[in-house]
């Protein structure tokens, strides 16, 4: 098979690649990380870069913009390359939420070491090694239900008669049965565990001291499957669509997970193989693609995934890179679209333990919501598209440097001014800024209530109609680093209402099913990267979130990682991670049409039913 | 490195080996079979064989008796070598105990399927697939100590949307929970399963059909663990003296089991990877080595071995060339040398439902003894050596086609006549020819009661002395297949007697402990090869067994395979395997000063106490 060699720029990293491969498929050998949320099929259109040297073959419909530009999913490799991949095309990691403190009150790690000294055996006492030990658990963790692996069989007779018949022994909770992991003279190993959050978009992981509890580093990195695409829906049909689909894809996340793991153990000193155990939160399709299993009916009716929650299983098991022998839990989840990340979630707010009245919140291109107490608990899950995540929209991007996250009224001649992330040039607008200027755009009339222009209070200059569609200008391409015009259509704001529509939705149909007013929501918990940014006021006056006193709102963080790490370090959490799950309602809002009608009315600006946002109708 | 052919003769099997290999080495890798009682340490001398052409080296001191006459252990190999290994060096696959018939009241064997129809999920019902057949497991189980493996779940979506919500689940018992080992969609495959009996000398395995309980096939072979030793304490020796030696010893028996596994399934039309689960009895030291766990504490005070009831591992723990999925189930044992092969020995024979006293001898290198009812249960292992199994003797083989397996009186020069197995020309003498010929010795006054020759009774031309030591020439060299006088010397008489002393010393102690008279034991059960060919009067007669009733003897092949089969297959006999092997009191010989008292009073023919054998006396 012929090979070619493809250069990368500004890197120089160089690669060779067989014949007829894409540029895209090159880049992802180079470890260049390229916005593909279409999935490589050629729609999204992010994956641009720009051919400087070389023979190449582009699909014959493809127009490019400027000479040598090339959609790199799209583009068959003919000849040796030198490629210009742009910022703008690139995955940069910039502002992964690695998450907040945590604390235990009683520390009880899923990998719990205890410790034995036997009995020396004698004449007439010549019970085998195993059985001498096996008395001793038996004895001390009250139960018969233990097992003991070959692995640690096979280390008993000598070392239990070169440490004078003392043993220490880590015991992993399975739920069936304990599990020795680890035999040892006298727990003389420095150990470690690993808690980890595995969201679609960005990977954290936090390596704990096993003895102590506490943590020692903490790590975050893109979820390398986004070369596959950025939403899950996407990741799913990949799986289906493609042969070995779903090969690649849980190769792809035990990438992130293998750099993540070398980062930490690098970081603090330490070897993969003194990692012991494991505790996994992430919503059902990534545990799903983490496992191999086939989560095609996830999103085929009525929704039902493989395992929301699966039982322990050994690291070797998925060729996860640290001790073979250690186990890797999982986080209950209740459904396809509420998975463990959410019972963490719960875990982190502790809402086992609140009799007040509690809203969590945990807003992504799915918004998964949770309402109750320790007492109920209702969740459900709302599709809102990728809109505020930066993707779906003209000059989307994720909040990274560079993204506009604030608008704000102004007397110049567009009606506003802008502020980016480490105040650097914009280069498109994430989340929070979109949030900014829809209420900014709809403060000074620009935009009517059910998301369209109105064209009077636009100089005609800012407006255009390129592909017979409404675009405002909102930055000049001399302003911006792509050197593109950051602009806003009108299938833009279309986007932004539906996701807004979807998630207040949601809440509607949840506080109908229990019949509560708003205002009778004593906590309004948002998690999530989203939530860090988010301008309260402006997402109310938007209608995203009830209009309800803001001393309510908190914003959290990476609350699934912080419950990966209490379901690691704590025997009641663990507990209450099984009963939450268990007691949480689901409700799917496809079946019937309440969904379907409060999203209707939740489409407008702030709502059809302004008696709702009594704050915003003053 | 250097490399030679060796061919060997009569098969012409050449093969290739580096320089400075042995002669073993190269017998072993052309899958020559060669005794080698002593582990290749030169001293056995049963390893001869005759180089025909090609320049060897052998060690200073040997004197060969004829030209080219090596031992295969001790020769350095330095030429490309023409090799004849006669018969009388070969380990000769004529007589393997296979074991008999077995029944089962109720058919529960280890591996259990159930057929489970699960409700389709609906909206508002949208449970995950492993809850909805957790669920349903709990119920028909009633327990929820299980678990389905990553294997089976990734296995669930597809296999119950494609088969309408069914499946048919295997269940392993492995103590503490069930473990879920194949999940189908209706029973549909054939599987099997395997009983295993792991001895010293041979491994017998036996194919059965995992829905009837039928027996399919029965196989076996010499334990290729033999080419390091023909017994135990040499096997333990080698692991700890050789390098490699624990892993070569565990390579030898997976490759006999290897072989049997291919041979089973290949007459049976089968895949090996059909059978999906095994149940292993073997004495504790060949546990050991099939698992790879260090045997040498199993010789050194106070015998302690690693486990004498390891917990059920998976096939694919060992490299075992069934099904990956399928676990391995070991017959409990009591200490280092009564093993679950004895436990298998009394399901075998039945004792848990006993009521008479009976006295069951499972004789070979080792002699274990067990004496007791449903009650109570005494056992023991005395150290007979091998002199019965045809080692250890200057004329023993094992009992094989050629093997003189009885002695008669007769009118003729030598005073009596010999019989061989098969009728065919005589090669040596086997164990119960021994037993045969020193009760006819004895009788025609050749032989003394302290096992020394009556010089009186023997013609001088069938009595010389080589080696400073007296020899009774039985067969004359023309006469025989080796074209060597068969003979028996004090020092054979003297390995004899020990043996058939340590066995009965053993009954003795067992009997002295509870005090009783033998003529109380009801039964006296025989197991093992040595046992089917026995010579019940004269075995009396020279004391190795007690001197009752020959109506209570009962001679029972291999007890250890049917053991094997009822653990297999019935889970009364797993629960009645378990509670015999914890209510097994073990009694260590070595300790105190009684059965060196019995040995020494045994060693005389019958036994230095008359009164013991009132109808050898008569």
């Amino acid at each position: 098979m012929k090979k070619y060699k493809v250069t990368f720029f500004p890197e120089e990293v160089t690669i060779e690649i067989p014949e007829n491969s894409t540029i895209l498929e090159a880049a992802t050998q180079a470890g260049i990380e390229i916005r593909a949320i279409c999935g490589g099929a050629g729609t999204c259109k992010r994956c641009k870069g720009i051919v400087k040297e070389g023979a190449y073959q582009i699909p014959s419909g493809y127009k490019p913009e400027e000479k040598g530009e090339i959609l790199c999913c799209q583009t068959l490799i003919e000849d040796n390359l030198k490629v210009v991949i742009p910022t703008s095309s690139r995955i940069t990691d910039t502002s992964i939420l690695l998450g907040g403190d945590y604390s235990v009150e009683e520390f009880s790690p899923v990998l719990e070491t205890r410790k034995f000294k036997l009995n020396p055996p004698e004449f007439g006492k010549n019970a085998s090694d195993l059985t001498r030990l096996s008395q001793a658990i038996q004895k001390k963790l009250n139960t018969d239900k233990f097992r003991v692996p070959l692995s640690e069989i096979r280390k008993l007779p000598d070392l239990l008669r070169e440490n004078n018949w003392k043993a220490s022994v880590s015991f992993a909770d399975l739920g069936t049965h304990y599990q020795a992991s680890k035999l040892q003279s006298d727990d003389e190993d420095k150990d470690f565990c690993l808690a980890v959050d595995i969201g679609t978009t960005t990977v954290v992981v936090s390596l704990i001291d096993l003895k102590t509890g506490a943590e020692i580093i903490r790590r975050g990195q893109y979820n390398r499957q986004g070369r596959y695409g950025e939403d899950i829906i996407t990741r799913i049909v990949y799986t289906t669509d493609k042969k070995d689909g779903l090969e690649k894809l849980q190769q792809a996340i035990m990438e992130t997970l293998d750099m993540l793991i070398k980062e930490v153990s690098a970081s603090a000193g330490i070897k993969p193989d003194q990692i012991m155990a494991c505790t996994c939160a992430g919503n059902t399709t990534m545990i799903h693609l983490l496992l191999g299993i086939n989560p095609n009916y996830l999103r085929i009716e009525p929704y039902v995934p493989a395992a929301t929650a699966p039982p322990p299983i050994q690291a070797q098991e998925i060729n996860l890179p640290i001790n073979s022998q250690a186990w890797v839990h999982f986080l209950p989840g209740v459904s396809s679209y509420v998975g463990g990340d959410i019972t963490a979630g719960l875990l982190a707010i502790g809402i086992a333990q609140k009799d007040e009245i509690t809203l969590f919140l945990d807003i992504g291109t799915n918004g998964e919501l949770v309402l109750g107490n320790r007492e109920w608990l209702l969740s459900c899950a709302c599709s809102a598209g990728p809109a505020f995540e930066g993707s779906e929209t003209t000059s989307g991007v994720r909040a990274m440097k560079g993204a506009i996250e604030k608008f704000t009224p102004a007397n110049n001649s567009k009606g506003f001014n802008y502020q980016t992330i480490g105040g650097e040039k914009p280069l498109g607008i994430c989340g929070s800024g979109f949030i900014s200027l829809l209420s900014t755009l709809s403060d000074a009339g620009i935009l009517e209530r059910n998301g369209t222009f109105n064209t009077e209070k636009i100089k005609s200059s800012h407006l255009r109609e390129p592909d017979g569609e409404r675009e405002l200008i909102l930055v000049d391409e001399k302003e911006t680093r792509g050197g593109e015009d950051i602009v806003i259509r009108e299938s833009d704001l279309d986007n932004l209402l539906r996701a807004k529509a979807a998630i207040f939705a949601g809440i509607r149909v949840m506080l109908g099913k229990v019949s509560l007013e708003p205002s009778l929501i004593e906590n309004i918990l948002v998690a999530g990267g989203f939530g860090n940014h988010l301008p309260l006021q402006e997402a109310i006056k938007i209608g995203l979130l009830p209009d309800v006193s803001k001393n309510k709102f908190s914003f959290l963080g990476n609350t699934s990682l912080t419950g990966a790490q209490l379901y690691l370090l704590s025997r009641q959490a663990r507990e209450n991670a099984s009963e939450l799950a268990a007691k949480m309602t689901y409700l799917e809002l496809s079946k019937g049409n309440e969904f379907t009608e409060e999203f209707i009315s939740a489409r407008f600006i702030p709502h059809t039913d302004f008696s709702l946002f009594p704050s915003v109708e003053q």
